[in-house]
This record gives structure tokens, sequence and C-alpha cells, in this order.
């Protein structure tokens, strides 16, 4: 067996690389000239496809949508320019697992030929989907050599799945994630490493980080993640999208396959990912409005989205949290999280609060959402690699404890997941702490901090991402800045490091900034709504976003 | 130890019976002739008390309120007449595990003397409370002796207690559980016995027994269960009360004791059982509308009810379920859903259909709620009575396996939960097989089918109350007719049992037919909602009520 997954492996690839037509294919001169031009894929890939296509794929789901309404472009042109650019940017920076070009252009073809009179509300939008998500004919693999070459059946498919091809969208490409979702760089032996199309020195990030590459370079307008601890945020946030984490029962999980299914608590979450907030909003609505999964998956329930409210109540109140006393965020953040404290203040009617739950909480839910990823010791992720032979990533080695540390019992997961509920109803407790009025209406925090470099996953903590796992707020990963040699060159102190633990991470930023290599690179920060509300966070989001550029 | 145990037994059952004043203490005699005279408890507890007690005890809550309001009663007469009236009542069939008489009396004082010009919506209101709900200064034994003696603080006060006590609810008793509640019979090594008040020689069920008991013979207008499988229901049913279980999220259960805390795969939820279906929805209103317990509970949602709603859609449907393949209804059973079928189809714009979920659906439910009640092989309640070395309850031997039987482990319970939520799924899905305009707005479905005599708790079946339990859906308790020998005196055909099952079920129902002892014993179905809708059970449940009525 030893030997025998590289051939599974081979082929797999293989089969992956014979589905992107001949005259898309890329020489090696040109892979290596583009990927080496670090910072500049989605321009390069720009010159390797005509204008035509550029304008297409250069735009936003909603005008998309009304071009294809218009009869600007037909359904073909749209889905053959994103069929394209994929192929490209997969050539470069390797963020696909399954392609769809036939089954789509036919479709779009189709819907061409055969226009309703009344639009569905995806009609001939390319959407892309994590290798979670059930398409009929094709693998879902979650990153396991294991799970390929079985592909699936229509019943097997993915009810998210089932209500974007009723609703029009074209369906043509699956993206790369990590074996098991259980890690924040997306590489595995069957699919090799993704890597970021903003700056390719980085990481893509994890676990949705096929899809992070492939909207950064414009190979999609809007994607499907998961998020377990990060895996729609992290992403999002290392390639300047919006990525909503949002609560659980909302976008529908049923028939999307997944790691510890039936691991019920701190749930996997499957959200959108986009480059532009009014096409996440767009999405969002849809799904509360129209597609309405809770008749149908009973893990959703009906919930409050309206991509057209952008009304504020009076004297709303935004938290800012500046640090959670473990970890210091980077010079970076901190710039951030004042600039959008200083931009809040400036409007009439808004006010900024500080938001700093006990350390000792924050700290606390951090341990839990280890704890729960390690209750199993490793057990499943260990059985899918062995079945087939292939080696245990590198990545996923903190997940498998060795085999001498044994699985929870179910009591000990039952006290875990009474103690889980004790932090959130404590944290619940800091929120009532705060007289009515004072309530913040969302809370701005950091996420990534900083991006990082291949193989260095474990430096890049994500103590700002778990716990909002744990408390299953919707948060939105939303890019506020970007990095700017001229003023954000700043080493950190680590005589001022908080702990061991914070002077790993202030010496990783420093040796980043050594490098010199983030010039352009997206800072980000996530918006969380203390009541989940998902509505709440994207209105926000979508009205900051607009003041940080009315004040650039 | 082994005696030891006894003794603590003692000290609790007389720190409780101290309590009971001396005045409204009965003789031995006195209560074995109440016992005896098995049908007329309440009766027989009528006549010990002075006709003013009778008039205020025998009223509902809602109407008790307002003649609180209009100064036709004191606070103080209110507490006075139920403190009393449990006394009693407890004294005969052993209810209470704690009594608050002083703390009641002397708050009811209190609001008499200084009433706050607009009254709080429960302003004197008598309200009972099962052995889980922490109270200051009491214990929450949960039925083991292990938890006696440990009187809970300010601190560990359940939110709803606190709620109760904001809304002006006087806090008077405290009801008999099983331990650990996984039972439907109400006994303990620590208080003993709980027997039925609307007839002596049943079983008052369980776990909230106590409740079931107390409410059943007025010394409670309203009292709060907890249901797991059945434990709301199962006692409501057996004393004609109604009784919901409501779907999770909605009565809060925030520091309110429990077996297994933190087991989220089929949860415990806490609910509202009463003798008037009015009081019970103003319960449930002031639940959703007043109390707001998702503002402090994590584990809480906002949730629709407006016991003013008494509107239905046009061409309304009920579905009907006869049984579900594995275990025949008893005949009272079979004529009580064919009565509300007549009933509905009689009613203009009103429309009753037959719901069969599959039967192998059916069983395999009940079989998941087993597995799962099962998964840690009883380790937890066999700990609670190792740690005094009070011997296992007889009634809970079939939930502790031998020594040699594992917990679960974390991997099995989620595979466990993955497969409960597929069986959820693909009752979802039944519902779904229907056309929309013939998807039931609730089902009517047994429960209990019939009594049983104390020590015979494994002969009534569960098969019609567990899988609700799964599926997370509300359902009310609702009386819906009482035993006749004149009409109901029929003996099942053994040889017509659909399996070996159902005929031992058919064999006790012939036993109980031939004790001739179930003479106006209540006959109670349950009404389900398929789409968790808490109001419209309860919307329905009156309606149904008030049509039944009209027709006999």
């Amino acid at each position: 067996m030893t030997n025998c997954w590289k051939e599974l492996v081979e082929k797999k690839r293989n089969q992956l690389y014979n589905k992107i037509p001949a005259g898309w294919r890329l020489d090696e001169e040109t892979i290596n000239r583009i990927k080496n031009d670090s910072t500049n894929v989605a321009a390069n890939i720009d010159k390797l496809c005509p204008k035509e296509e550029n304008d297409i794929t250069n735009t936003t789901l909603l005008e998309l949508k009304d071009k294809i309404a218009n009869k600007k472009v037909s359904c073909y042109e749209v889905a053959y320019a994103f069929c394209h650019r994929a192929a490209l940017i997969h050539q470069v920076v390797n963020c696909l697992t399954e392609i769809l070009f036939d089954e789509a252009l036919e479709t779009a073809k189709r819907y061409d030929l055969d226009t309703p009179d009344v639009l569905p509300p995806l009609y001939g939008i390319p959407i892309s989907l994590k290798d979670q998500c059930n398409v009929e004919n094709v693998d879902t693999t979650l990153g396991y050599l294991n799970r390929a070459f079985k592909p699936k059946s229509k019943q097997d498919e993915s009810l998210i799945v089932t209500l974007l091809r009723d609703a029009g969208a074209i369906l043509y490409v699956k993206t790369t994630v990590p074996p098991s979702m259980m890690a924040t760089e997306t590489v595995s032996n069957l699919f090799g490493y993704t890597y970021n199309t903003i700056n390719t020195n980085f990481s893509t990030g994890g676990s949705s980080g096929g899809e992070g590459a492939l909207i950064g370079a414009r190979g999609s307008v809007l994607g499907l993640g998961t998020d377990i601890g990060g895996s729609i945020r992290i992403p999002s946030s290392y390639h300047g999208l919006v990525g909503l984490r949002p609560s659980t029962g909302t976008v529908p999980y049923l028939r999307v396959d997944n790691s510890w299914e039936g691991r019920e608590v701190i749930s996997s979450v499957i959200g959108p990912m986009s480059r532009d907030i009014k096409d996440l909003r767009y999405f969002m609505d849809l799904m509360a409005n129209d597609f309405k999964p809770h008749l149908e998956d009973v893990k959703c329930s009906p919930f409050y989205f309206d991509a057209k409210n952008d009304r504020f109540t009076n004297d709303y109140v935004v938290g800012i949290q500046y640090g959670d006393g473990v970890i210091t965020p980077t010079p970076t953040d901190l710039q951030a999280l004042k600039l959008c404290e200083d931009t809040i203040n400036s409007i009439p009617g808004f006010r900024a609060i500080k938001w700093s739950p006990p350390t000792e909480l924050n700290d606390e839910m951090y341990s839990l959402a280890w704890e729960t990823d390690l209750a199993d010791a490793g057990k499943e992720i260990k059985s899918e690699f062995d079945a087939t032979g292939e080696p245990l990533c590198e990545i996923l080695e903190p997940m498998v404890l060795d085999d001498s540390r044994k699985q929870y019992t179910v009591n000990q997961w039952w006290d875990l997941s009474r103690r889980i509920n004790d932090a959130k109803q404590r944290y619940r407790d800091y929120y009532n702490s705060f007289e009515t009025k004072d309530r913040p209406s969302v809370i701005i925090c950091p996420s990534t901090l900083h991006p990082f470099k291949p193989g260095n996953m474990l430096k890049a903590t994500v103590r700002y991402i778990l716990f909002v796992n744990l408390l299953n707020f919707p948060s939105l990963s939303l890019p506020i800045t970007s990095f700017k040699s001229e003023i954000h060159k700043i080493k950190q102190d680590t005589c001022t490091a908080l702990n061991h633990e914070d002077e790993i991470e202030m010496e990783y930023w420093n040796e980043l900034i050594n490098d010199d290599q983030m010039e352009g690179f997206p800072i980000s920060l996530q918006i969380m709504s203390p009541t989940f509300d998902n509505n709440e966070v994207c209105k926000f989001g979508a009205f900051l976003l607009e003041k940080l550029s009315s004040h650039k």
C-alpha cells in the first residue's frame, strides 16, 4: 500500500488537469513568472484574458445580474469568462478540486436559448463551492485521498447546491481545503499547496483557502465556505474579502459533508465569501426570504435579513475590542481599530465604546475551543489517513494526539459541553453588565492579526478567531485598510509582551516586518453581533466600509 | 455507611414534615381513609378546608389574578389557602420535597401591605416548582440523597425562579421527582412514593409526578415541570391537566439542575402544567413577551406567543395519528382520536387528515431515544447513588447497565447525534411529502395510552412519548374525555397484536379492564406542532377543548 496512495493522488490530479481545455493550459514558465510576481496575480491573469472577459470578471454579482437581465452579456459569455479565469488562477495557485466547465457552459447555453420571462434570482451567476458541498457526479474529498473517486449521486447533493441550481446559479468549480478542514493553511497530499492570490509569498489561509484564493483573484464573484474555527474569516481576511460566518441554522448544512458529523457543540457553519458586501447581503437576503431552507433542513430556522434595510437606531453603540488580554494585536490592527473608533465617533448618532470581556474568560473560551477540537484525540482524522496509507499532513499534527491518548467518554463530552455553555453564559453576563443603552449592537474585533508564510501556520494565532465559534456569534470579516510600509512598518517591542505566547507572536510579526513583503496586504477586522443578528453585522459592515472609503 | 443513608433519609423527611404547621397535620387514620377513597382525594381535602379556602383553590390563575386585583381576596388569603391545601394533599399522596410556607405567607403579607399601583403579572399567585428548580436556602435533590442538605445560594437560583419572583409569584413548595428524572414513576428512597390524586390506585406518572399530583388535587394552579422523555406530558395526562412540553429555548433552563448537564442532543425542556388552558397560555405569553428570557439565558431565543390570538387560517389542516405501527393504541385512545377527527371535520374551514409516518421511522426514533438515554451506561446515576450508599431504585434499573458496559466514546456519541439528525430529517421529509395545502398545522397523537399501577411502570409504553423529545416538537398534553365503563370497557384482542411488545401492552390493558378501577380516569392525547410553533399547539388545544365541551 505504501506507494499506492501516490498513484491514486496522481490519478486524481490528472483527472482534474484533464478537465482544463487544452487552449487554457499554461506552460510552466508562465506559471512560475506569475507566481513570482507575487502581488500581481490578478493583473497577470488579466493579461491572459481578452478585455471582454475581464469586463465580466471584474464586476460584482449584482452588476452581472443586471447585465444578464438586460442582455448586455449572455449567460454563456459569463460562464465562459469565469471558467477560463478560474482555470488560469488554479494553474498558478492550485485552488480547485473539481472542474465542471462542460456542465457549466452547457447549462449557460441552455439558459440563453430558453430564458424564462421572470429570471430566477441567480440566473446565470457562477457560484464557487468549497469541497465539502456535494454536487452530483463529482467527489467531495474534504482533502482526504480516502474520499476521492467516490462521486456523489443526485440524492447526495447538498440542499444548498440544489437551492443554488434552482435559483439559476451556474456551478463550475469546487475549491481546495486542508484534510478534515481543521487547519488554517490549505495543503493536502491530494491537491498540494494553495497559495494566496493577493500575495503568493503568503498562505491563502484556511480551511476555505481555495475559495479565498479564487475569489481574491476574481475567479468567482461569490463562493461558499464553512467556518468551525475561522475557515471563512481567515481566508477572507487574507484576500481582502467580505466573508460572513453566519450563526448556525441560517445557510443550510444539510448533506454538506463534514468532519465529526453529529458534533453539535461548536458547530461548523456554511456561509458566503465575496469581494463585495452588497453581493454578500443579496445572498443572505435570498437565503432568508427566498430560499427559506428551514422548510427543508431541520437544523435551520427562519431568520431576519433585509439587504435593503440601512436604518440604524438613534444612539447606535459599537463595541471596540482592542485586545483579549493575552495576545497584543499588531500595530496595524490597533491602527485599524482606532480608525474604526474615530470614524464611528465622527458620525452623529453613533458612538464607540470599549469592549473588554475579562481576560480569564477570553482565555478560557480559547482553551475550551481547543479542548473541543481535541476531544476525539484525532481518531477520526487518523482513520481517514490510515484508510489509504497516505501520510498525515504536517499541518494536522496538532490535531492528532499520540495513540495512548483516548477519546473523551460521553460523560467527559457532556461535561465539556456544560463548561462551554457556562462560558457562553458568562460572556452574556458581561454584555448584560452594561446598561441597556450602552449595550453594543455590533462589536469590532481583531481577527487574523497578520499573514503567515507557507509552513508557518502555527505562528499565526487563532485566539481572536475561535471564541467567536464557541459563542456562535455571526461574524463578518471586513477589509479595513491595507499595509503601507511608510506608516505600518512598526516593530513590536517584545519587552511589552504579556506572556510567552504573546512574545512569539511579536517575534513573528517583527520577522514579517524585516522580510518587508506585506506592502498592500489587506488588514481585516471582524464585526460580530452579540445578539446573533446576521443582518446587523452585514448592514453595519456595509455602512462602515462606505464611511471608511469616504474618509479616505 | 450501609445504614447511614437511612438516617439521612429520616433526617430529610423530618425536616420536611416539621415545616407543616401543627394545626395542618393529619392523623394516620384520616390519611388512610382519604387514600383508600381512591377517586375522591380532592373532594376529601375539600372537606378538611373552610369554604373560603376552597373558593380560592377551586379557581384558575386568571380568576385569582382578577380577584387579587379587585381586592376580593388578599394575597395572604390566597397564599394561606394554597399552603394549607398543599400540606394536606402532601400528607395523603407524598408530593412535596420542600415547604416554603413561612416565606410564602410573609411575602404575601408584605404584598398586601405594600401593593404597587400597577400589579406585576403574577402578583400574589402561588406557583409550584419541580425539585430541579433552585430556590435560595433550600435543596434541589433531583431525588438523590446525595444532593440533600446542600441548600442553594442566591447566586444558584434558577433564572425562571427569579423571573417568577420578580413577577410577583409566591413560591411555596417544591415537588417530588424520581432520582435523575429518568423514570415515569415518581418514587425515591429519599421521599418515598407519590400517588395519583385523581385515582390513588394508579401511579402519578413522572418524572414531574409531584407537580401532577399537587395540581391534580388543586394544591396549585400552575407549576413547572420538565420533559426529556415525557416528564411533563405523562403526569399531566394522568391527572387530566394541560401540560406543555415547549420546544427548547423558550422557558429558560438556566441554573435549573439536571441530570447529564451538557447533553445537548434530545434536551430536557422546562414548561408549565395547569388545570386550565387559559392559565397555561397566559404563562407562555408572559414568557415570550414579558419575561423575555433570551436576554439572560444564552440557550433561549425570542419566540412568538400570543394568548389572545384565536385566529385560524382558512382550510386549517389537523393531522390525526391513529398509531405508530408498533403499538396499537387502546380502544379509549382510538375513540378519543375519532372524536377529535369528527369534531374537527364538523367545523367549517377545518379538516382532519391521516398522519402516518413510516413504521420503520417511528421505531427507529424510539430506539434512538433509548440509545441516547443509555449512552453513558448509567454511570452518572450510579455515581449519585454510590456517593451515599443509598441503594439503586428499582425503577432506575433499566437505566443502569452492568459494570462491563462502557459509556460511549465521543465518536460513538457524535455518530449517534448524526443518526438522530438523519431521523429528524426523514420525519421532515415525510411532512414535506404532503402538498403545501395538506401539511398539518398540528398533529393529534396518543400519548400515555393508559394508567399503570405502582410498580408497573414498564407496562406503560413510552413509544408515543419519546419520539416527540427526539423531534423537539412542542407538544401539549390535553384531556379529551374520561374513562366510562359503560362505553370504554373493551378488551383488546391479543390475536390482533402487531408484535410481542404490542401483545404485552394489550395484556396489561385487559388486566386494567378486569380490575375495573379506571372509572373517570382522564383520557388524554397530545397536540404537536411539526413546525415548532408553541403558540399553535396551545391555540388549537384551547379551541379543541372548547369544541369538545360544546359537543358534549
